[in-house]
């Protein structure tokens, strides 16, 4: 299939040229990359100014998307598109004009929450969830209105379900799998992936060790038997792949990803005060360049190219597409 | 001229339904405002916030130019354009990448200081001027790379001069008068007004009383003469209107102008301490409602329809359009 998109739905990679050769060597038409954690408006800025930079010194193997479409230019010219997003909502804080003014700058999507309760919802390690905050619902709406995709990865069951609601458009779950695979605390039970799919939203499935049943020991067949399972719960339309890659990071990366600025103690987040580090990815799937394993998996077990298709790209073009498309002619 | 396109280099009033209107009364097709004096980076975003509020909620009065050809869409539809400028470099704070992220923004101008000594220039109430300083230097290539214009209104001389030369595209003195009209510290000597147009450069015509002959008392006449005489040095298509209407704002605005947060005393510019408020505008300009009067001006003196034309707004139309025409497709 010379003409497959492969999007990948989130990647956090310390980002350089090694990186894209990888993924142009993996067939990568486009990657969603985490713009921000914890970091608030004026930081994400200068991360952005870092991203300029990238693609002033790297034009040849990389190019931002602006508009969804520049997905097949990228695929044409044989580049890597970058598409924008944030794991948090700390960079607009709290200032909902900031909402566009991040939209305008090529952020396509924002998690409601990383983790923690944030000011608009709560996060998947909170003991309590009280669903989605007065501020929340009409950043909601405001992303509705300006083309921004709610990604509720990190968020709480309850938090997750108000958004499905609340949200005009469909909504994601970018980097996650399915409870029923491995009951992680940042994967999704079947209520959520049904509610989620009945109105037009997509799971991205997650190849994050700790997402995975085994961790780094999960097989590619039982990987795939998982994706076909929840292919049937949520429908061929709803399944994609946010890899949640987050490769040659240090430790220092992981840990501002897990205590930003929020803790003194250390939180381990997934990992374990004996097994603090980055956890080690299945063999089938080390890097970018293993896209076509899963391809190959897909096939074995009897997927057909129009699905493949979907599940390797269509179906995040498609859900981004719906989100930038907007009917309002003030934003930029 | 039904067909006139009108464009006012920089205005910075109280924005609202009113001027709006008078703008279109005066045929006013687009105007380049004012985003931030002394706002640091994450302030310069609320002001951008307030700016989409704008355009939410008048639609049917004003849209944002995006690229310089909507400059055309306002006309035809009938609404006035707007442009961002800033007056300062505050904006980029010590961070090179914020100038293309603010470019990305919608910012296409950005004065190099504002009577003070910047991080990249010296302001025109300095006692000495060192010229162009190491960062002001790769900022002004970075502006030309990302399509920002260099504007020199409130620099001194030196920096103005070497602003000219070291821009690889022309600049411009958005809004300031020649001082053989008036031999104010913000209005510019034939030198610079020389050079400025030798390198393809414009001056917009200030219409704020400190910058006039007489001040308010200043007659149409006396600055049509003016016009004329500043067209002789500098060639038709080197002149063009900045207004520097700052129409409805209250005082404490004008005082955000002159003292940011760097001085504790008072600073009164172009003011004095026993008249410290805002001028009074001469009766033939009191408003946008009034480039009529200007237009009527030029032609009562012998200007034919194309050099009202280029004054008017194609001088501005083309060197915008300059601006953004960049060569580096890494750029948004």
């Amino acid at each position: 299939m010379e003409d497959l998109i492969i999007v990948d739905g989130t990647q956090y990679s310390n980002w350089g040229p090694d990186i894209y050769e990888e993924m142009r060597a993996g067939g990568v038409t486009a990657v969603h990359v985490t713009l921000a954690y914890w970091e608030n408006a004026r930081e994400t800025l200068s991360n952005l100014g870092r991203w300029n930079r990238q693609f002033e010194q790297y034009r040849q193997l990389i190019m931002p998307i602006r508009r969804i479409a520049d997905i097949d230019v990228a695929k044409q010219s044989g580049r890597v598109g970058i598409m924008f997003g944030l794991q948090n909502c700390a960079t607009i804080e709290d200032d909902i004009s900031l909402v566009e003014v991040f939209a305008a700058l090529g952020v396509r999507s924002m998690q409601l929450t990383y983790n923690n309760q944030s000011l608009l919802a709560a996060g998947c390690y909170e003991s309590d969830d009280a669903g989605i905050t007065r501020y929340g619902k009409v950043v909601i709406s405001e992303m509705n209105r300006v083309g921004m995709l709610v990604d509720m990865s990190h968020s709480a069951e309850r938090s997750t379900l108000e958004a499905i609601d609340l949200s005009a458009k469909p909504i994601v779950i970018s980097h996650a799998n399915p409870s029923f695979f491995h009951p992680a605390k940042r994967n999704k039970p079947d209520a959520v992936l049904k509610a989620l799919a009945a109105r037009g939203g997509l799971l991205g499935l997650s190849l994050y060790p700790f997402h995975l049943k085994n961790g780094p020991d999960c097989t590619l067949d039982e990987f795939i038997e998982m994706m076909l399972r929840t292919i049937d719960l949520m429908g061929i339309d709803h399944v994609g792949i946010g890899s949640d890659l987050c490769q040659n990071q240090p430790y220092s990366v992981l840990e501002w990803m897990r205590n930003g600025r929020w803790t003194k103690a250390t939180d381990y987040g997934e990992g374990k005060a004996d097994a603090p580090a980055w956890p080690k990815q299945p063999a089938w799937f080390a890097s970018s360049a293993d896209f076509p394993n899963l391809v190959a998996g897909m096939r074995k077990h009897g997927l057909d190219d129009d699905s493949i298709r979907k599940v390797m790209g269509l179906n995040w073009y498609r859900i981004f597409s719906e989100a930038e498309h907007v009917s309002d002619h003030s934003i930029y």
